[in-house]
């Protein structure tokens, strides 16, 4: 059976998450739906990174399992038309070995976060970012994120249902970036790691901005992690602004199809 | 009665338009509505621009004439809480002269057209963008656009339904910009002028858009023009991209607030 990779964008928002739920609308869901129109089967597709509900998606990597072989332009043509009108797209696709895995061969995970910080209520962006009315200390927040690069035991940042085997990760960026977005300024969070755990980087995120406005210390964020102890986090922020961005492997599976 | 200039901002999509309608939401009748939880009696605001159905605004500008002297901020912050949860907000208020008239003292309107060229469907950007699947020629459509800068008679790009006493304006901008898009690239339009004719914005951006796609030369755009015949342009494009961006006065009023 040719594999084959895809890359997929989506909106979060009409989504239980990225894994298929019974009698719940999920990405996954979407995708195999959309596959079983095109080879009328049970379809099993698998990603790098599982999303949670709300949590929008700028460059996911799923793969697929095909009886036929498709040209891998053809078939993102015809899954993006099955696909209409659930907001997901199919924004790459190309053939890769019977081995290649979308979630195993993955050697890193992007995040990207955006933190709007205005008073008056978002509109335009309503759903694609988390919103706050205070203005946030960047400077403080960014040495806060410093205490969290490298090998830790993240058990404070990690949801109390996380499935991993170890809480200890390998963090290789957390650059907090100030840019003025569409409808004001905004605080973006870029977030790579090997992997993550359960709602690692909406724990960064949440711990951070309290950071920003000067209710924690920078210094706080360290003693938090520290303690080992998912109490001693900070709250854990909204989904709506987090964006799985991108996922990296040894060799670009979608270089060819885009020279 | 104290007057007061709000700048705007909103997603059209929910609404019929800027303009009050019978059993139809608008931007002005919500407005108006939030004002009559302020000061329960009836309200009528002017703005500068009365966008269409599905266009949004970054930096609408109305006026309001209310019976107590409002702190500005504290006006905005109300205005803001009752407008919850349709997609408009109040982002600049300040208090002006009674002579003062956000249509008729505005000196220029300016818009920015965003047109997503990629093939997958729009998801994140639905709605905010105008999308077509083929790669344009920005040099062509900025050729075309040269003809139209300056002052014509517009009745090519005029609607059939406009009021405006005069088909003649004066064109003061229309760069056509390509970005790279948080989903693609993207084809940006800046347009200014003092005032416009009814669609005269979706009219250029569609007749320029065929020019990119490669079905009309530049020197059509020149021809169509000279034909002062609204059968002459052409498709008028989709609303959702459309963003009235800004409005301009003599005097910024909300420069003081936000120094």
């Amino acid at each position: 059976m040719p594999r084959y990779a895809l890359r997929v964008e989506y909106h979060g928002a009409p989504f239980s998450g990225w894994q298929r739920q019974k009698d719940q609308p999920s990405v996954q869901g979407a995708i195999e739906d959309a596959l079983r129109r095109l080879e009328p089967r049970a379809h099993a597709i698998a990603a790098a990174g599982r999303t949670d509900a709300g949590v929008h998606a700028l460059g996911q990597v799923a793969h697929c399992d095909m009886d036929k072989a498709w040209d891998p332009f053809r078939l993102s043509e015809a899954l993006n038309y099955h696909l209409k009108p659930a907001p997901v797209a199919i924004t790459g696709c190309a053939q890769v070995s019977d081995t290649w895995h979308a979630r195993f061969s993955a050697t890193n995970r992007q995040y990207l976060f955006r933190l709007l910080t205005r008073r008056p209520p978002a509109t335009l962006e309503k759903g694609l970012v988390w919103q706050v009315s205070q203005k946030l200390d960047v400077a403080a927040m960014r040495e806060g994120a410093s205490y969290l690069l490298g090998k830790h035991d993240f058990t404070t940042f990690r949801s109390t249902i996380c499935q991993a085997k170890s809480p200890i990760k390998t963090l290789d960026r957390l650059d907090v970036e100030e840019i003025m977005g569409p409808s004001g300024p905004e605080v973006h969070f870029h977030v790579q790691a090997r992997s993550f755990l359960h709602n690692q980087v909406r724990s960064f995120v949440g711990t951070l901005e309290r950071v920003g406005a000067g209710s924690w210390s920078p210094e706080e964020v360290k003693a938090a992690l520290e303690a080992t102890d998912r109490a001693a986090c900070g709250p854990v922020c909204p989904p709506q602004g987090l964006y799985l961005a991108r996922v990296g492997y040894d060799e670009d599976p979608f270089a060819a199809s885009e020279s």
